[in-house]
């Protein structure tokens, strides 16, 4: 029997010789990894950043995902901060905390997933830089840089009634996979377990992959600003909790037409962990790339649902959703 | 009894609006928190980014470091590494993870550390953006932008047989400092003590605060890109294994005078967290800012000490130099 290569056991300098070439690398890179610091182009004058942090309990289960699915989601989350703002994404610096006794592989794995959701969603997009450290939690912080190519930055604020509201991206189907994963990703105690896990995301993998392996349409950032959006924001914590981000940062209110959130208004609206983007566009406007109308800019405040008032308060607050366990 | 508020009580919204008014502004500063990314300016073309991460237990001991110290290195350590490109720190994005039961006045405490670190340290440096996470793990992520301000970035790679080497900073200290606590900040027991670190930084302020709060002359990086440097490094690991890492980039060889190496050559080139910068520059050439004289750069490769060969090992590997304890 063969014993994996550790991360204690070999060490953080042949542990990043492992890595390095499995990082995807970026157009812009000017200077790569291996100094102090990494060297980016910004021929626009202005940069954009983001960073994301993803914790072993709260933020995954290693039961669940796959060290692919870490590496991807990770930079999913980020790139799409990035396309909200209507930048194309350029570059990331990716720290990662693991415990000693990992094995390499698991460091393989998120690296092969961060280059897989570049090439993916942001060709071009690649790594630049990070750092390597021990924890008993694994912990991967992504920051994410973009270029505005000339544009302006497309912000929450700018949304005014009458506007159209528009989404590109799929409402609800990452919190319904984490649902099933919850229900029956899980052994007799009610522990994660990934046997059960690779049955359930057999049987439905579009809704396994939304939650462990999200695809944003990074994309349709730069679309919706190139076609006027004016405002726009990712949907990380569910479309209420963001729509009312959105809503309150611009000053009006916004009304969804339940005929336009799929089959569970209800599921699209608490959601949590999309990615899709949340966007306004001028009435008249031709929706860009994959954003389709949702509902519409009204003056007032908060959400409503076909005219009449929704003040439930549905979504996800790190400090308050996290019952502890890991997995 | 007056219970301290916590993260998981109050949500992470609300710990947010405690922490954001504490946190130092950046100069450069487009578009700062509050939207899905941060815009900031890149009036050079390019940008310096560098990310590092520090985690409770390899990185720091809660009982020793105070929430304000934990600011202040997490934001000293990369404008030290920004510094080693001969850069100018412009922004930091900041990913924190704290435990649910944390008292805000944690966070508040980071926060002011960053502030007063980039005020001391590099004026007009703020702080642009950010994620708050739950952990089991304090866990504090930082990522750096720097501006090159048009001239070329002061690599490892550059340094040439003839060379002065020269550092800014001082060696040995901060290893000194976590010796003191590890001798004389811990209890009966040996486990990191409160009012025994407290009591040996009375005694020892200097070094003790070189090991928990440092303050790299930041500006003595743009001072060597100025100055002519021909190659430079942040001294992280120890002075040994990091200016073993600039004369392999270089292709030549380092040789120390050991009478500019402090009373205990050995306790300097060990080292460990200096967050000195390393340099070299044309021999002749008058040595800019805090810089001061320790060797020079020879033909052949590796390190030597009055011309003999100084091949020990010795300095830092996070997987390796960690016996799990936290503290």
């Amino acid at each position: 029997m063969t014993v994996p290569d550790t991360l204690g056991g070999i060490g953080e300098t042949a542990a990043l010789a492992r890595i390095f070439p499995r990082l995807p690398s970026a157009a812009a890179q000017l200077l790569g990894p291996g100094d102090d610091a990494a060297v980016v182009a910004a021929p626009d004058g202005r940069i954009v950043i983001t960073t994301d942090m993803m914790i072993h309990g709260p933020d995954f289960r290693l039961a669940w995902s796959s060290p692919r699915d870490l590496g991807w989601k990770a930079a999913a989350s980020n790139l799409s901060d990035i396309a909200a703002m209507g930048a194309s994404p350029t570059a990331l610096v990716v720290a990662i905390a693991a415990p000693a006794d990992s094995a390499v592989s698991l460091l393989e794995g998120i690296a092969d997933g961060l280059r897989e959701a570049c090439s993916a969603l942001a060709p071009g997009c690649g790594v630049v830089g990070g750092d390597l450290s021990v924890s008993h939690t694994l912990t991967i912080a992504v920051t994410a840089l973009g270029d505005l190519e000339g544009r302006d930055p497309v912000l929450r604020s700018g949304a005014q009634a009458g506007d159209v509201l528009a989404v590109s991206g799929s409402l609800g189907c990452a919190a319904l996979g984490l649902r099933l994963l919850f229900e029956r990703g899980v052994d007799a105690s009610g522990e994660p377990d990934a046997a059960a896990a690779a049955s359930v995301r057999a049987e439905h993998p579009d809704l396994i992959a939304a939650q462990l392996a999200p695809s944003p349409s990074i994309a349709d950032g730069v679309a919706a600003a190139i076609g006027g959006a004016t405002a726009m924001l990712d949907l990380s914590d569910g479309l209420a909790i963001d729509a009312r981000r959105l809503a309150h940062a611009s000053g009006i209110g916004l009304d969804f037409d339940s005929s336009r959130l799929g089959e569970d208004p209800n599921l699209a609206l608490a959601g949590g962990e999309d990615h899709a983007l949340l966007a306004t566009f001028p009435a008249g406007a031709a929706l860009p790339g994959g954003f389709r109308a949702i509902g519409r800019v009204v003056t007032g405040e908060g959400l409503s649902v076909d005219g009449s008032a929704f003040d439930e308060q549905v979504g996800w607050d790190p400090y308050r959703g996290w019952n502890g366990g890991a997995g």
